[in-house]
């Protein structure tokens, strides 16, 4: 509080601690930290955010603030012996922004405050540098003009160039003299007078009062705003205003200004890291008018201030305890920090620097542990973009970051095209508007996927995702001609064959070949690489282990082949939670035989085209019950609706409208040549089960209702498979999943059903074996009667793609045309098929789970919704209760890093 | 209880009354009651529904039950003076099923039993009648083998056939003598013999035992289980079996058997009705042997009889103080009424009887308003089949019952081809596979809608109900050839311009031209049938006058048009819940430059395009305020995707490959000529709309927020057109719904963006009206965050077709193909888009209404789903507290009648 019962507005730098971040902002907090601690800090003083939400919401200063600010900055001259822009000997002050998150560049700042006609002639005599002096004013000039007084930077800009230009073609900024520059100066004067209608203040109060108002409306700039909403950053915080005495590394050779990182921000390694540029200030740096020296070169340039930096790069990493980004300056051979914070750095450096730190004891493992974000961690096991090349090139496009990893290879646009280029050793990138389970066999030879409609939840995202290949969704500015096999995006056109990289980390898309890097996870790896490798799998282990130990959810994988349930075992999948069996019904020999059971006309004919699949599914249960053997596996019935496995209902009418024009006898379907009368009976049956919405159509358990053959012949398939593999010796543990159930009937029914079917296999095979029978929770309907429905369940497993489609009324495969807007303009919190929506779909989970355990507490309850491997949501479902998520496989390892993290999060908050 | 503390398990007539229907059955109840308000009733008693569920589900008769039995039967012994199968002078019993519900026919019954070679010597000696003695022998082996042996009844049909055969050509049952019919007899008991192993039963105690037994067996007989599944009757409420003493309407002239009911049940007129039939009993009625004589015929034939019948029914009526429904027997002149029950009746007659008993004071009024069922008012206004043609045509197929009503035409299959004949004036009915919003301007032209797909709520239902038309959906059996202009049911082929005729209050479906009656409350007839109208007129005035005083729910209408707004008005609405203004859209003028928007590459195109529109809406929403001045309209701003303004996706890929491939540069879609050019445009705008599941796609408030122009033109029509209406001295009260809003935020903004488009109309028209700003709530997500909601909500309207699409995964227009099995298989407990399902949907509403009236308790909350004006919904709306029900124009009536009942039954139940 300030003495009359106000609340303080302006705390001098001895006055805060880092921990006011909320008040005095990044910037004001850790200038207060660095100064109680002993560095040397320029003086100064930090306008609150409160002042600056007061400003912005009446218009005008808090009351008070002015005398405040008076107070400071009486004190600050005091500490300094110079007054602010005093004749003689001026006191200088920048006057910069500082919120309380990082916003690089999106607020404003002016420098060499305090300067006017009289005190730049004190400057000049006090640094005995004319030249610097007026280019100090100068600059001053501008940029008050520029960010105070709104005047278009053009204006100065322009005047800067004829001045230059009077200095013959290539001059420069360093070529203009102390005279140039002061005329330069006059001529800013001029333009200030004519853009404004008075003079340019000459008064350093005046000046000061005019900066900080500036700053305060800069929270609200246009470039601030957009930042905010990309960045998910409130509003509501208000930014402070730090006042700081100007040092000057622009006074000499023997000053100079930098960056510098306690460590490798990019590799972790424990080494100073930076950038230095002498004689010069930050903005130089900046506006890159000469290349930087590496921070290490300091060394050997100035070794005092090199030794001072060094010693208090320790200080502020030992009192931070962590790894920080630091801003100095060095004014004739006086080292002054001017800002510092913990510093971002790659997923790669924030794995080894955790465990470095832990290992040197500077951090516990558990906090180590809980600086690691988990939604990084896939990058790890991803070739990423070779740094260079991603730094230089500029994407052509960018669509959603569907699944992560880099890719690159040559543009195809059909799944077959995709097949037979990769047959012929050449890597594709398969191009589609959208992908169906149709494109499955191209897409799984395809280096990458890109398409141009659907999100982040789409068919080609699951797929992608579920089989570890980048994909970028959703790149709506991409024009596909199928018929010309070509698209165009950002005025390029783009032909089969042409070489094209995704980035699926960022959504990325570069219309070039580029070099790729092996995952910093890579296994197999030479060299020196290989040591460095080591390090970071050691560091992995470490951390998973702890998050293992820690964790209460178990974590199972989404796996539909063998090899994926494999690969998902590998990595540390403690069962199934989802094993789709849509899959086993493509290929050709099954399509052949899915359709004839679509089309049979009796139960007899549906019976034997059921039982030609029989065998076929029996054998992929065979080995995903092997690969997962002594774990649960949850294998879901047929879901999807029949008329998936049908050719496409515009390309057939279409070829059959051709075919008849042209009196052809065969119809061109997909490549597939199929006589007319053929292709005009399938054409029927495309049009009899076409639906007008099918995701809330014919499917899941009503499928298993209309066609009771189909599910009996799946449950078959499962329990011969289980018999094979106890007979070898195995240990199956079976859970049989019923989709889409809406009423405790569906359940029941298809119970009295199924279990008679199952049973009977068991006594054939004379096999003991228990078997467990659940649904999937995906409707909303399904989590407000739960209790019914748990009375007739063994497990429950949330289908949280669906009960978010459903709950919202948003198809996954259509929202691309407005999620995009609908992020941006924050009418979501978050993409709701990204992170659960608590308040939302949250809320139905947990009304299940709640009636679910009540009326029946043995109840088995997960997830296998992509949610599952969402870290976010991870720690929702470890908060109300459920047994385990499921993932896809490489989701895995952050599944289980999340839900360690978890557990530790809820010990530690409940242990304060 | 039985003494020994055991539960009674028989009950003599003495003993039990008509409330004992649970135990008793409604047949052994209504025994009991006439039995004690001295009627004349054979003597006899009845076993309990609940030795029945013992006996089934334990599979023997529950201890006690024969010595129960053998008691009551000595009583029955002593009071007729008789013993069972006595030699000489034998007691004869019947036996018959009676559950809780009536289920006629489904059940089995023996008469005659006591028979065997000995008692029917006594028989005959005491009837003085050898051949009734045998012939009622030979009924009772004949109906006791097929009964209660088991024994198929063509056995013993074919025996009779063969008897009569020896009598001659055409012989019939009354040609055999009592000779023929002793040695048919023992052919019968051959047959027993041959087919179980076993003597015929001769020991009357045994027969009875046994009988019992199959009359508990029925319970789960094929037919008793079918006809209960299609009833809705509880599977465990098992069957009575009543013993009663066999009277005779087979002993001569003087003897006969009769059914009556005290008012006529087809009229409601009060006047003795029913059939006699003389010398015979109730088997030979329903065999339809000779012609029944009319009922008052009696009164010449037996005028004893008759007064005692007269008086008996008027005591009957004035003690159920409702119609009563009799079955009779006269033995050798004595009346015996042998069963009763509260008779059931048309429409028209519940209506008349409810009046004239309130008139005659045999019930109160409010008594008589809840005796009236409101699923069936709406028959009232509609016309139906004539009663002959309805009876004697068998219909070539049925349907869901869409929209009630018959209708007769000629089968066009394009609206198009429907407004050409209607010009013509010819009388049309539209079959289609279903409809779409392209369909409407040949929908309204015609007298029906017959549609081979879709649900009760797909878009014909909806739209036929909404303009009163009858309609058939979901016919699954038609089989449309559109090219043809044909279609096929049942065999037969119907061309385009056959006659059919349609009954959507029963989904029924003629191949045939069949005479239509006037609706019971036309408002013109002539001659005598003018003074019966204006009886129903005062019945139905009566008591739609009683509900509305009761009535705590407002009713509103859903009403497009002014045209509907009147009638609505006239029909009772308290204002418009729903008034959608997609159907503003529609019309050649409109279409064009709803395209253009849809075209429109720039905003100004797009702001072109919407102020053409503007003038035109501003009409409609003029005349929809003058329809309801005074009383509250809700307009909700465009719902449906774009893309359904655009021809269909098929047929125009379809016409544009084959103008292709013909080289022709124009191209025919819907008997609309495009140049090639403009259709290729026109397909790839339609495949960028494009969407999987368009119902949970780009719509609603989605369409608000990516095309905010479109929004505010319909928001400035709609005050422009209130301004009108304010300045011409009206007095419009506008309510501006936004739909499909899942979140705060999407209400929030939107209401940010229209509120200031209002207000400057409002100012620069200078008018001071309120408006109110709401939205639907119609996503599971919306529900479960109301709360949220209601902070920037004046109401909400719950849009339960979507609620319940979204909470089951039900798309309206994809169920026809599995919600019949549902439905059948009781997976469902009614049709969720007819019946609000309390516990998943209506449960969700339960929530928003607590959090949204929790937050803000001036919320006005209503529904204008279909299940507005659905009676059992109705009454969920009246106990949920909300504040309307907005339903079609034509379910007025209903609502209000169903509100009505609501308030009483609350109020009443309670007083209690």
């Amino acid at each position: 509080m300030a003495g009359n019962g106000r609340r303080k507005l302006v705390f001098d730098f001895h006055e805060g601690n880092r921990d006011m971040k909320d008040l005095l902002g990044g910037k004001g907090a850790n200038l207060a930290e660095m100064t109680n601690i002993g560095l040397p800090v320029p003086p100064g003083f930090t306008t609150t955010t409160e002042a600056c939400l007061s400003y912005l919401d009446r218009g005008t200063f808090p009351e008070g603030l002015m005398d405040e600010v008076d107070e400071h900055l009486e004190r600050l001259e005091g500490t300094m012996g110079k007054k602010l822009g005093d004749d003689a000997d001026p006191l200088l002050v920048s006057v910069r922004s500082g919120a309380k998150f990082s916003m690089p560049g999106m607020m404003d700042t002016v420098l060499n405050l305090g300067l006017n006609d009289k005190s730049v002639q004190g400057l000049a005599k006090q640094s005995s540098d004319e030249r610097f002096a007026w280019d100090s004013y100068r600059r001053f000039v501008q940029m008050f003009g520029k960010i105070v007084l709104d005047i278009p930077g053009d204006r100065f800009e322009e005047a800067l160039d004829r001045a230059k230009a009077k200095k013959g073609e290539a001059a420069k900024d360093t070529d203009l003299t102390a005279e140039d520059l002061r005329e330069l100066t006059d001529e800013f004067k001029e333009i200030v007078r004519k853009e404004t209608g008075e003079d340019f203040p000459h008064q350093p109060r005046q000046q000061l009062e005019k900066a900080i108002e500036a700053v305060f409306r800069s929270w609200n700039g246009a470039r601030a705003v957009a930042y905010r909403r990309q960045n998910k950053i409130s509003d509501a915080l208000g930014t402070a205003v730090n006042v700081v005495a100007m040092v000057f590394g622009n006074m000499g050779e023997d000053s100079g200004t930098g960056v510098a990182f306690t460590r490798n921000p990019a590799t972790g390694e424990k080494e100073p890291y930076g950038d230095y540029l002498p004689n010069a200030q930050g903005e130089d740096v900046v506006a890159g008018i000469r290349n930087t020296l590496k921070l290490t070169e300091l060394a050997e340039i100035d070794p005092k201030s090199w030794e001072e930096l060094r010693r208090g790069m320790d200080i502020l990493e030992k009192h931070y305890r962590d790894m920080c980004d630091i801003e100095f300056t060095i004014e004739r051979g006086k080292l002054w920090f001017l800002q510092t914070r913990v510093g971002k750095r790659t997923a790669l450096a924030e794995w080894v620097m955790a465990h470095d730190m832990w290992q040197e004891g500077l951090i516990g493992r558990e906090e180590g542990l809980l600086r690691l974000d988990p939604n990084r961690l896939e990058q790890l096991f991803k070739p990423v973009i070779e740094a260079g090349h991603k730094q230089k090139e500029k994407p052509a496009t960018k669509g959603l970051n569907a699944s992560p990893g880099a890719a690159v290879g040559r543009v195809v646009f059909t799944a077959d095209g995709a097949e037979e280029w990769a047959e012929r050793g050449e890597k594709v990138i398969l191009v589609r508007r959208e992908t169906t389970p149709d494109d499955y066999h191209g897409m799984i030879r395809s280096q990458g996927i890109l398409t141009s409609a659907g999100g982040t939840n789409s068919h080609a995202a699951v797929v992608a995702r579920g089989e570890g290949i980048p994909a970028v969704c959703g790149a709506d500015q991409i024009r596909i001609q199928r018929a010309a096999k070509a698209f165009t995006v950002d005025g390029s056109n783009v032909q089969e064959g042409d070489w094209v990289t995704i980035d699926g980390t960022d959504g990325t898309v570069y219309l070039k070949q580029l070099d790729l890097e092996d995952p910093p996870l890579a296994r197999a790896v030479a060299g020196d690489e290989a040591a460095r490798r080591e390090k970071i799998w050691k560091a992995f282990r470490a951390f998973m282990e702890l998050a293992d130990q820690k964790r209460r959810l178990r974590v199972r994988a989404n796996a539909d082949t063998p090899d994926q349930a494999s690969n998902a075992r590998a990595r540390g999948a403690e069962g199934i939670g989802l094993c789709r069996t849509e899959h086993m019904f493509l290929g050709e020999e099954r399509v052949a035989a899915v359709r004839e059971m679509i089309f049979a006309d009796t139960p007899e004919e549906e019976e034997a085209a059921l039982a030609s699949l029989l065998p076929l599914q029996r054998g992929d249960f065979v080995g995903i019950f092997e690969a997962m053997d002594g774990l649960p596996v949850t294998v879901r019935l047929l879901d999807p609706p029949l008329h998936e496995f049908l050719p496409n209902h515009v390309d057939l009418a279409v070829a059959v409208a051709v075919a008849e024009e042209r009196h052809e006898s065969e119809v061109v379907v997909r490549d597939e040549k199929i006589p007319l009368e053929e292709a005009r009976d399938v054409l029927r049956k495309v049009e009899e089960l076409h639906e007008a919405n099918p995701m809330l159509g014919l499917r899941g358990v009503r499928l298993g209702i209309v066609k009771p053959g189909l599910y009996a012949m799946q449950v078959r398939a499962i329990v011969e498979a289980a018999c094979d593999r106890v007979e070898a010796g195995g240990h199956p543990e079976v859970e049989i999943m019923i989709p889409l159930v809406a009423t405790q009937e569906e359940l029941r029914q298809m119970r009295e059903e199924l279990e008679p079917a199952a049973r009977e296999v068991l006594v054939r095979r004379r096999v003991e074996l228990p078997l467990h029978w659940g649904t999937m929770i995906e409707l909303p309907r399904a989590s407000v009667v739960a209790g019914e429905i748990a009375e007739v369940a063994d497990f429950f497993s949330f289908g949280t793609n669906d009960l978010t489609q459903t709950a919202w009324g948003f198809s996954r495969d259509d929202i691309g045309k407005f999620l995009g807007m609908y992020e941006e303009r924050k009418l979501v919190r978050a993409n709701p098929f990204v992170t659960i929506d608590r308040p939302g779909v949250g809320r139905l989970m947990e009304m299940a789970v709640g009636a679910g355990k009540a009326v029946n507490p043995a109840l088995h309850i997960g997830i296998c919704g992509e949610h599952g491997g969402d870290p976010d949501s991870v720690v929702f479902c470890h908060e109300i209760l459920l047994d385990y998520v499921s993932c896809s496989p490489y989701r895995i390892e952050t599944a289980r890093l999340a839900a360690g993290q978890a557990a530790l999060g809820a010990a530690e908050a409940a242990s304060k």
